[in-house]
């Protein structure tokens, strides 16, 4: 066997797995979908030949998102999770590198690595913000900017204004909104004056889809149509398209969710303020080495390296969960571990 | 906007669209799944949490299918649609160039020229058989060679004997047996003595689930782990994982079907012997340029073009689908058009 170097280069992605009682690692929404949300997508399933192959670009879906955000669905194109539409935005643009702004989410690294584009890094400050002056700078030669608003794994929002800078340059800003729901903040608007932005979203958060798998781009046209060239057909299955569709049409569900876990986020953060940082999304970054002494009482949460080693993401859960957390984390300081 | 030639150079893969009362383009099975096993489907639903990600190498699946071909789960990896899996072989392996035997499914192709991978082609002979001989002259620079039996869109098997001239030069060879519970003949058996044979099986034919877009590759242990560094984490959603599953479980009805898509098969052959190709597959090549004429009359087949212009090629329907293609044939071949 002749295995390529680059891909045993690669560690084995894994996540822990076992019979832990509280999972707080991977930023779920703690709430599976209600009874009767799941037998209205089971009704319709009943209708839907699983027999023939989804629609080849997922119009359906396309058209629902497009609706729901008063868009074109030609401006509107969908993946399976927002994994998949990474793993191709990282090819569609002329460049010499892609721009990430660490510590932020690992995948464009990932993808950039299994695509052998190389990444050229403008950190965030001290406070975990963008500096669009600095990233405007690496623009030019760059194929494509990725800006993480909230931020995963550090929960901040990035300012608009700095947004707007790294936009002017004309150079493509992927802005991934994957937990904006929990901010409140997007970024859609500037849609219709920058055809340079491409806005990333994803069912798997605020939506509770995690399980179904699906993300999607809101751009221009011609970004959309480039990115359907290359896409592998059908790659949307007709099971995860219906699924999200009706979720659409529950968004008051959804935000019933997003309100409550806002709440709990909150009420986490002013326990642990002096370790914890503020967040607009739905998990909270502390600098806690508590990993190990969560895992002990059943309590997986996200163990960070690098620039954020000692640090814990912790994924807001249901109240009792988070009871739960509260108290081993209160027993942490108290131990002084 | 930048987009790269590479990308513009890709047309947009496009399937026809529209009301046409039947399809028989796209190979699907003309069945969708017995009511009762979609409840059964629905049941194991109702209890899967929709808002956690799925396993992330899918290994409940992957137990399923190895227990079900008496392997280990190690020897197994599933993806979205056998796509997702051809995407990634094209780049596990060192390798000037990859193989393939045209006319050939054409997905081969659309992933090699993605990853900017060469095609050396070693086309089929007359009756569309592959040379095992000169497709080993060609395998020491290969990283690997397409092997597709049944073949599509011929839909002959290919001789065991030519299959192991290949395999015995130590290329990676995949083996693509999309349509071989169609054939009744498959290569499994070779996995235990050749490391360098990768089978790539898929849900999407015999089993009904083209919808849900699942397949999987059956190799060595050490293909598999190679596959899993590079491959997208949570690739394969629950709501595929599960259907696949329980449909693993109901092998007599896909076998059923099997059978009676197998007579409708011979039943069409027959009464066009002199057009149509003796088929181990669910559809017919004909050489008959009846693509516009059986589209006027609402009947959908795939038009085939390049070495195989003038010719069609028929997916195998319901008795009653069959029933009005083989009437509109004859009017065709009656009219001499």
């Amino acid at each position: 066997m002749k295995i390529r170097g680059l891909v045993k280069s690669f560690e084995p992605y894994r996540v822990l797995e076992g019979n832990y009682k509280i999972w707080l690692d991977k930023n779920e929404n703690p709430f599976d979908l209600p009874p009767e949300i799941k037998e209205e997508i089971f009704e319709e399933l009943r209708k839907t030949p699983f027999n023939r192959y989804p629609h080849i670009t997922a119009m359906p879906l396309r058209e629902a998102i497009a609706e729901f955000y008063g868009l074109n669905p030609e401006n509107v194109a969908v993946g399976n999770g927002g994994d998949e539409l990474l793993s191709y935005l990282t090819r569609l643009f002329k460049g010499d590198y892609i721009v990430t702004t660490p510590p932020t989410f690992g995948m464009y690294y990932f993808y950039a690595k299994l695509n052998e584009i190389p990444v050229v890094e403008v950190p965030l400050d001290e406070s975990f913000t963008i500096n669009g002056d600095m990233i405007a700078e690496k623009a030019k030669k760059a194929s494509i900017v990725f800006i993480t608003s909230p931020n995963n794994p550090t929960g901040n929002t990035q300012p608009r204004e700095e947004i707007l800078k790294v936009l002017d340059t004309g150079v493509t800003v992927v802005l991934d909104e994957a937990y904006a729901e929990f901010s409140g903040k997007s970024c859609i608007d500037l849609l219709d004056k920058y055809e340079n932005l491409i806005i990333l979203r994803t069912f798997s958060k605020a939506f509770s889809l995690a399980g179904a798998r699906a993300g999607y781009l809101l751009a221009d046209e011609e970004i959309i149509n480039a990115f359907y060239r290359i896409k592998s057909p059908f790659s949307l299955n007709s099971l995860t398209m219906i699924t999200a569709k009706v979720m659409l049409n529950h968004y008051d569900v959804v935000m019933e969710r997003v309100n409550y876990i806002i709440k709990e986020r909150e009420r986490i953060y002013k326990k642990f303020k002096d370790y914890a940082y503020p967040s607009e999304a739905n998990f909270l970054l502390m600098r806690l080495d508590a990993y190990e002494f969560l895992l002990e009482k059943g309590i997986v949460v996200r163990k960070l390296g690098g620039q954020l080693k000692e640090h814990i993401r912790v994924t807001i859960g249901k109240r009792e969960e988070n009871d739960e957390l509260i108290n081993a984390l209160k027993e942490f300081l108290e131990g002084d571990y």
